[in-house]
Parts: structure tokens; sequence; C-alpha cells
């Protein structure tokens, strides 16, 4: 697939204005980005992952909800943790999961993306999880399958991480309640974090007081301000007095080029150490996406401390997906 | 496994005349080839397609005929593509499927392939899929195996792919009817073809009026002419007023030598354009096992066009493949 | 992970000498070794086996003991077979398996062990069957994991493999009924066998009358009286008058140096020959845990002869694979 091919029918689709997300009636029908999401759509989401998470701690851990629905998990871009956590959903909800390694199948034959995705809708697929390297192309896939298939993003290239974004949001809702009165910081990398774009879309939908992006100038964009956050390049002040500390993982094997000195001195700068929560509520509560790097922008006293949610963020992800799945498959619970 | 030895044993079995794949009631207890089934036979496994095909459509799309069987898929060649297909018929028959990634297993501790069968035999295996770059491969496990055990051949070497030919039949009498006024061309790469002699022989068996084969003098063997069927190394002439055309992919990666000038070269003289399609019968139907090399052996507007039925061709394969296993199984619908 | 700290750890765990893989109250809630468990609990599990072998003579070869249960496969070192032996048992059982190529994922990222390990949990994981290339790795795992997580032991370096352990007594009671009469050689590659470990554990807790080890000095670990056995250099004198005789894969792959001067020369000494195995009771059973070596440590007569019960072991291994995951997560039959 030419990456200029891909990037101008993205670019296309996004000028139409249209939310490909919905149907006519304004049902989630592909769930490819927190933006352009209500307020009550997303809530409607979390409070389905609700139910599921009390099936996690069932004796028998499945619902038949998907039986028979065939949910296929396309990884062009290998995330073996990610991966599992969608196959795990489906498999609780009594789905057929299949397992593609692209890298390895008839794209390297030279068959187009489209032609692989129609090849595998004609199979009676139900839902594509979709992860890519290039942003746009669980759009480009959504634009372009049968309608009897539903595409779920799994990551995609910088731009969108929409599973993780509402499993965080799931998660500041169950430790903290209302969002109208919050104060949420996502720390470091946010410049290659598709993690802290799809964040700060649903915070802001679902009404968060405030904001934060904190990092070095070299790993904030510079249009952050007009998504309606503030931007801080000093951790102390973009930490202090926040409910919510989400920090981002050091994307090392993306950086190109020299976007920072070295990962002790961004440890120094940006690393959450106790001291550093400190100047957080007391209350604070500690998130991270992972894989976690201990040591390089996490502390591992904080990691295992008292505030850190970073493993109850795991749990309720597996409920989230199974809220994403069974809704745009049309089979709630 | 010594070439050498898998090609005597196996020239052993076809001068022992007899069949392989039925048992004493001449029942199919294997699918090694389309080769040597009766009619009857193939007609049988059509009609079991013909109820599968609707379970796809159905909200719950499973049947619990294989239901605590167990399928092995043995990909000695990758095709993440032909696996898939046979994943997600054995899914949809309620079997539990294990794939096996040869390549990587104690075949490469220096295990021999009949000890590796010997083995996955004694797991009580009830179904193996077997995909192997040698011809008669599959015939060798079939013959040793434990009677238990039900081998389904995807495709071995240039010899056979019976599944793809008894879909590519389903598909021709699902838009054509019977096959006895019919005119079939199987155009492009026959030497290099599995599915080109696959289907070949179940036209013959079926009756279809006349089967042809089209390709430049490089690409078509030079025994064509025994199997019944007429050689062509004209395209016009051997498209002229057919029914069906099914065209074959351009095994680029096979081909050793300068069998062909260029893909350029080939597209001009084989390759299926709406021009050339219209030398063909008005409502002739298209076909192709994918994957597809647009520009080379087709053009992309007869791909998307209304003759082709390549996508269904995928759709049905799923219930043939359906039909094929709980039939050697014996736990037919 | 340091190897250091590992190796560290785990003789710490030895050294406070109780067993982790015991509850509070006596029951098994972790398979890590035969080393350490009692006659009754063994007992009891090969008598749980013994119920799962009729199940693979069913129609429906599957029981619904582990439905809703997660039972994730961590290979960090590859092993095709065995996984597949996992996968099939916790199938049968009803589980949902995921399978994880750890090569691939978050630890290769920096991510340490314990805090993948961690990740799994937190997805409501029920059992982990782990295979790791360094001894102690399952025991660090079960002490650090959640209680509601079972670990089973799939072969942990030079350390143990309970569960080709326990299948290997499994078929030694199967066709030799009590142990307290029989003499038992295992014979080749001592040195580098965890298998070899484990057996014997099992044979002298189960009462065997004599346990053998044979093999060229260079293969038999100088510590091998204290466990109770009687080492022998001879192969003749080895292996007379026993009633089962183990054969050890010699581990080409492991060798380092030249513990060996050739495989021509290895046969000659301490390969099974029919000759050889006439030495040993006439009614003697052959054993060997695949894959593997003919004419290296055993000659294809043996393999293929009366006397072998090789394809047997693979049969129980299942079963015996099924009733030590329904224990430990109690759910038994």
């Amino acid at each position: 697939m030419h990456r200029g091919t891909l990037n101008f029918l993205w670019s296309q689709k996004v000028q139409h204005k249209r939310n490909p997300q919905l149907n006519k009636n304004g049902e989630l029908i592909h769930l490819l980005s927190t933006e352009g999401l209500s307020k009550q759509l997303l809530t409607h989401i979390l409070d389905t992952a609700e139910n599921f998470v009390s099936i996690s701690d069932r004796e028998v851990k499945k619902v038949p909800l998907l039986r028979g629905k065939s949910v296929f998990n396309l990884f062009f871009e290998n995330s073996t943790r990610t991966r599992t956590t969608f196959e795990i959903a489906a498999k609780r909800l009594s789905a057929d999961v299949i397992n593609l390694d692209i890298a390895k199948s008839s794209t390297s034959k030279g068959e187009s993306l489209l032609d692989t995705i129609a090849n595998l809708s004609a199979m009676a697929a139900d839902i594509f999880v979709v992860r890519h390297s290039e942003s746009g192309a669980p759009y480009l896939i959504a634009q372009n399958t049968a309608p009897h298939v539903h595409v779920v993003n799994a990551g995609d290239g910088r731009h969108a991480h929409p599973t993780q974004g509402l499993l965080d949001m799931y998660t500041i809702r169950r430790y903290k309640g209302d969002f109208s009165n919050l104060c949420v910081a996502v720390v470091g990398d946010v410049l290659h974090s598709r993690v802290a774009r799809s964040d700060i879309h649903a915070l802001t939908t679902l009404g968060c007081a405030e904001v934060r992006v904190v990092g070095p100038k070299t790993l904030v964009p510079a249009d952050m301000a007009q998504m309606g956050v503030k931007v801080f390049n000093n951790f102390d002040e973009g930490i202090k007095d926040c409910d919510v500390v989400i920090m981002l993982r050091l994307q090392n094997e993306r950086m190109n080029g020299a976007l920072l000195p070295s990962s002790q001195e961004y440890f120094k700068g940006f690393g959450l150490t106790p001291q550093k929560l400190a100047l957080a509520k007391p209350d604070a509560i500690v998130m991270h996406p992972g894989p976690i790097n201990r040591g390089v922008e996490i502390d591992s006293a904080v990691v295992d401390g008292p505030q850190s949610v970073i493993l109850p963020q795991v749990t309720f992800g597996i409920a989230v997906r199974m809220a994403v799945m069974s809704i745009v498959a049309g089979n709630e619970a």
C-alpha cells in the first residue's frame, strides 16, 4: 500500500466531516477514535463495561453475547499484549477468534490492503480488530468493508488508541467519580502517543474540568493548546494539585534523531518519583498504559505504591473491550 | 524427509490403483484430490455445502457437528489465507482447532514427518488439514496415520488443491446450474497450478461439456490434452463464447528461469480486460482463486465488475470446507 | 531479567524449605516439580488422569470442568509439541486458551518478567503454563503472581518437567501396576535432562524398588547417587533385568564442548538396539519423551517394536495434563 494513497484517502475522509463511526441512527458501528463521540455515547460504553467488570470475578467468566460471531485480529503492527486483551475479551463473549499474522500473509504477496479486507469480509467476518502503523488505516478499512463488518481500532500510527482511551476513562470514573471537578495531567512523550490523543478527546468530551499536557518542548506538539488543554514544560508545575496523573511510555523505539539527551536526563526532568507525586493531591491516582519502563518515565516505588492503579487499568481494559465489541456488533448485555 | 523417498512411496501408491480417499464402503474418509472421486460423491459434497452456505447468514453462525473434535492445521508451507478459511470452517462446526507452525516445530529438530504425524495422531486428533510444498505429502500422511484420523489436502506442490476445486464447482453450479451445457476456460499459469488440476478433474467428472486450458506454451504442460481438455495458446480463441472464465494467479514466486518475458508482456497476451471478456458469452462469470495480481493476470475493472464472482467464491469456500470436514469425520448435517 | 537475580531469588526459595506448590491445606495449587510431592498426591494425580484417558475415546472429547477459565501458554522457550499438548488438554476441559509468543512480546521492549506476569494476571488469568530456559523461572512466577493464578511448569532449564514425569509414571503404572517390585532404568543424557530429574523424584516417592541411571560419565552428573539411584556407566549392566527402560533424547542442540565423540560412537555405546533390549526382562517396556532421534539414542526397530509404549505415552500425556490443570484450578472431575 502506498503511504501517499492512504494518507490522501484519509484526508479526504476527514474533510467530508461526517462521522464514519456511527450509522444513520447515531449508533456506534465502528470504534475508530474517541474524537467525535458524544458524551452520551462515551458514557454508554463505560456503563456497559461496568456490567462486564463483574464477569471477570465469576467462576465462569463467559457470556454468550457474541456466540457464533467471528472476530479477526488484524495486527499489521505487532503487539502481543494488546492482541491478547482483545482475544480474551472476544472469547469471554463466546466469539470465535482468528489471529492473523498479517506480515506473513497475502499482503506480502503483493495483494492490496483492501483486497485482503474484502476477502476476509467474504468469510462472513463480524469484527475486525485493526492495529496498523499508519494513521487512518482503520478508517480506510471501515469505509470500504462490507456492511456486516465492524471495525475496532487497536491503535493506528500516532493517531488514536480509542480502547486505551476508554479504559483510562473507565478507571478515572471508577476511582474519582464525576469528571467535572477533576484535574488530569497527561505526562511525557505526547508527541508520539496515540494514547494521549485518545485520552484528551475523551476527557474533554466527558467534561473534565482541567486537562494538562506535561512534557519537554521536544515531546509536546505545538498545536496542543488548540485541543483545549493547558501545556506545561515544567513537571512540578504540571503535576501540582492534580487528581489523576497519566504517565506515558517513553517510546524509545520510535525516536529518530536527538529529541532527548538520554533516558537518565529524562528521568531527572519528567520521571515520576514519590517526591514529584507528593506535589499532586494526596489522593491522586497514577495511571500508565504499559508496558512500563521502570526508572525511565516512572520510579518503581510509584509503580508498586498505593496510588498506582496501573494493574486495575489492565483488568478494566478487558471489560471495556468486551463492551465495545458487544456494542458495535449490536448485541449488548 | 528425503524428496526421493517421498516421491518413491507416492508413485508406488499411484501404481496400486486403489483410492486411498475411500473406505471399503466407498465413503469419503480423506480428501486428497478431486481425481478419482465419482460424480455422485462430488455432487454429495456440493449438496452438503449448500446447507452450510445459509449458516453464514445466521445470527449464530455455528453448528455442533464437530463439537469435541480436534482439527490440526498442519501447514508445512505457509498460507495464512487458506489456513484461515479452514480455521473458520472448523470453528463454525464447533471443533477445537490447533494451528501448528510446523517450520518451527520438532521437524526442525530432525524428527521425521511420519514421527511427527504419529505423535499428533496419538493426541487423539480427528482431522489433519495438510499443506505441503511437495506433491504427495498428504497421501503419505493418509496412508500412515491412525484409522481415526482424516486427512484433508489444503494444497500439495503442483499436484492438487481439492477444496479450491470443489468451491469452484460449487460456484459454477450456483451461477450456471447444470454442467452438461457449459464451456469453462481455465486461463494462465497452468503449469504451476494445483488449482487448475483440481478444477479440470472435477469439471470432467461432473460432465462439463467443454473444458479449455488457455495460456502461453511455456505455461501449459504438454500432457494437458490427455486430460480431456482443449488447449489454446491464443487467449482470444480460448475465451470465445465461454460460460465460465477461471483466471489463475501468476505464480511469480515459483517461476525459476525465463518462462515469461515480463508481467507487462503477460498482461498484454493473457490478462483479462473488459475487452477480452467481451469475447466470452455476455453472461459469463469470472473466477479467480486469489490472491489477485491486479494488472498482471486480470484488470481491476474485471475484478470489480458485474461478472466477477471472486468474492462469492471465498464465501462458498467456507461452506465447502465445512462440508468436507463434516463428511470425512462421518458427522454430516 | 538478570540471570543473577533469578538464581538468587530461587536459591532463597529453596532454602526456605517450604513447598510453594501447596496451599495451607496441603492441596496442589501449582505444579512446579515432582520433587516434594507426597506419594498420596502423586497417586491422586494419576487416578484423576485415569478418568480423563477414557474421554479421548469418546465421540465428544470434551468436559466442561474449566469452562470460562483462561489458560495462558507462556512459552519463553519455544516448544510446539509441548505447547500443543497443553493446548489440547485445556480445550478438552473447555477452557479458553491464549498462546503467547513471548519472544516477540513486551519482554523484548524491556519489560521485566514479573511486570509481564502481573499484567497477564490482571487480565483474570486462571492458569499459566510456563516453559522457560532458566531453572526456577516457574517458581519465581508462582511466588509473585496473584492468588487466583495457578502455575504449571512445562519445563524449566535443566531443572524439571513435571508433567512429563507424571505421564511417565502413569504409563509405567498402566503397564506394570505397582511400583514396589519394579526396576526402572533411565538411560542417556541425564546431565541435560529435566525429564530425568522429574522421573527420578517421582519414581523414588512412588516407592519404585530400584531406579538406575545409565550413561557415559560425561553425561551423568556426579551427585546422582545422592538422589537414591544406582549409577551405571556400562549400558549392558545398567539395562540388565529391568522392567522399564526410559530412553532420553540426546540433546545435541544443548551440548557445548566435547562431551561426546560423535553420535555414531554414542549409538554404539548407549543406543538401544533389539540386542541390548534383550538384556532387560522379556516383558520390559521402552519409553521415550520424544522427539526421537532414530539411530542416535534408539534404533528404529525398537521404536516401532512390540515393547515400545512411546505413542501411548503421548496419549496419556493429554490426560495427565487435563488432570493437573483441573486439580490446580480446584475443579476436579
